[in-house]
């Protein structure tokens, strides 16, 4: 193998092993240096089960996945969703699978006999997009992932930030409109409360209870219960022409013009990468804010600008993972990032 | 000097001249290694007489200020309000100096045969705060700084950011009220439009126009005439209890503290510096965006979070200015921060 991933890597047939842990499913995949996936699993989050269940099934998704490989892997990378002691590599806080302070770092390491490394699920999968994705070759760029909720990541100068505590990316709570809905954090008019999936369900909800008539789509997407509305829902009732998802859609895409403009103008990327579910879901709001910022953001920041959509989709946070894993475990100066190789 | 600056130079009696040109004012100034101002002059900006005769006002300035020492200084370092060109030192855009392409940086070189080194004005503040000022010692922090515009700096990692064409840092251009007043830059509700000192100046002059009445101190101070009034009279009345004027500090502190927010769960920095004239005039600013924030950040960045007020006031840009030009000009690997000399 010659590209430059595996060059990156310095070793040419080494894998790893990637793990997404987030609030509904868990992925666990083998990825090769070059960044492609050999074998995955997928499983449903049970996080009523508590922290050791869910730590017991991962820890056999990874000796299944052992298996197809004679050869060791270099080292086993999560993304968790949720904050992340970078040194201990415990999970401080994942509201979504409602943990605190557990130790997955070292129940891995014990139970695995591999070394592992933790990180948040939004960092990983900016790093996926960073080395094999959309972000390929790029020292300063920005992912936004707009899901059930909105995070990201940000490159600038070749490195991957941080910050003091470790949480860098809250894009979702990111002050859009001074006095508009409140959101999960307690504060009013972040991004989240306005494209978040959640938000976007909640929204097509109390729209369709008040006027049932307008929202038929909706209701019968979620056999007549308006409580059952999903995000996803409001997508497909997008596609055929339904006025109340037509507005959701257009005021969280107006949303994510004004967080995109703000985060070109604050940090300056050349490449601010879109992805997650929503994105999926409905691929024209990657257009939509690229015009959008076009329009809007200060000249010296958008002429160099690229908008794009993730390249690695639901993959990006495995190969992410996967990849940290293997400059954590193989390099001098591990987390700066390709230049760090030269 | 055994202190921590001049160790990091790695020149004891070193100094350098730092130059902040702004659209108001100009500052030259000689600063030592530990970023004392040794002598300074300061003059006005005569924008009118065009980017040769401001050039040749400041390299008469340099040259009186080179006399005060036997030793020559180790460069020159220039801030510049505006968008430069990193490798050549060419100003790209200056609005407030009516600049378009002026190459300052060759300007200068040839005149005063010493190496020069020209950046951003804010970026060059943002240095001094974190080498000589509030920001000493820490890798992550964010300067943001409210003057007649609104702009900052970050450092993350203990790397300055830069960006794809060098200009991050444009904070008084995140969206912070999506439907809010208009911008000079064309877009609705940036934090600039809501809390920088021309905007501040608008909103006092629109009230006291619509209500002569209720603005009778304000007009006092704009003797008679509201079109006069600025955003130091703003503070003035504000301290007498005027009631414009303390509704308009009120609209401008709230967008501040939504402008904070969305940089804290951003970019998690352990330190948050505030400085420039609105500062400077109101700094009681501070302690309220510091509350503030401490209510409304996300617990996982708001906890390890000091909000400060700048240390270096209206000299941080000579200061910092005057170090990029030591650091760029006698380091391998200049302008890395502080850890690189480690």
């Amino acid at each position: 193998m010659t590209n430059k991933s595996s060059h990156q890597t310095g070793l040419d047939n080494s894998w790893s092993i990637g793990i997404d842990l987030g609030g509904t499913k868990i992925a666990v995949a083998m990825v090769d240096a070059s960044g492609q996936v050999l074998e995955q699993r997928r499983l449903a989050t049970r996080v009523s089960e508590g922290p050791i269940a869910i730590q017991s099934e991962i820890v056999d998704a990874v000796l299944e996945l052992r298996k197809y490989s004679v050869s060791k892997p270099v080292g086993v990378g999560i993304g968790v969703a949720g904050q992340i002691d970078p040194v201990s590599g415990t999970v401080r806080f994942a509201p979504n699978l409602d943990w605190r302070d557990v130790p997955i770092g070292n129940v891995l390491r014990n139970a695995l006999d591999m070394p592992v490394f933790v990180t948040n699920d939004v960092r990983a999968a900016t790093w996926g997009e960073w080395i094999h994705g959309a972000g390929r070759e790029c020292d300063d760029l920005v992912c936004l992932f707009v899901g059930t909720g909105v995070g990201g990541g940000v490159v600038s100068g070749g490195r991957m930030l941080a910050g003091c505590s470790n949480t860098a990316g809250e894009f979702g709570h990111i002050t859009i409109d001074l006095h508009g809905p409140l959101c999960n954090c307690g504060n009013r008019g972040c991004l989240e409360a306005l494209a978040g999936g959640w938000a976007i369900a909640r929204n097509a909800r109390e729209m369709t209870e008040k006027d049932p008539e307008t929202g038929a789509a909706l209701l019968r997407l979620a056999d007549g219960r308006p409580e059952r509305i999903t995000a996803h829902m409001v997508t497909i009732a997008y596609r055929e022409g339904d006025p109340i998802a037509a507005k959701i859609v257009g005021t969280a895409t107006e949303a994510l013009v004004a967080g995109a403009v703000s985060l070109i103008n604050a940090l300056n990327p050349c490449r601010l990468i879109l992805g997650g579910g929503i994105i999926v879901g409905l691929p024209e709001i990657v257009t939509l804010v690229d015009h959008g910022v076009h329009k809007r953001a200060l000249a010296s920041a958008r002429i160099p600008l690229q908008v794009l959509p993730s390249r690695l989709g639901n993959d990006a946070g495995v190969i992410g993972a996967a990849i940290m894993a293997m400059r954590e475990l193989t390099m001098d100066d591990p987390l700066q990032g390709p230049e760090s190789t030269d």
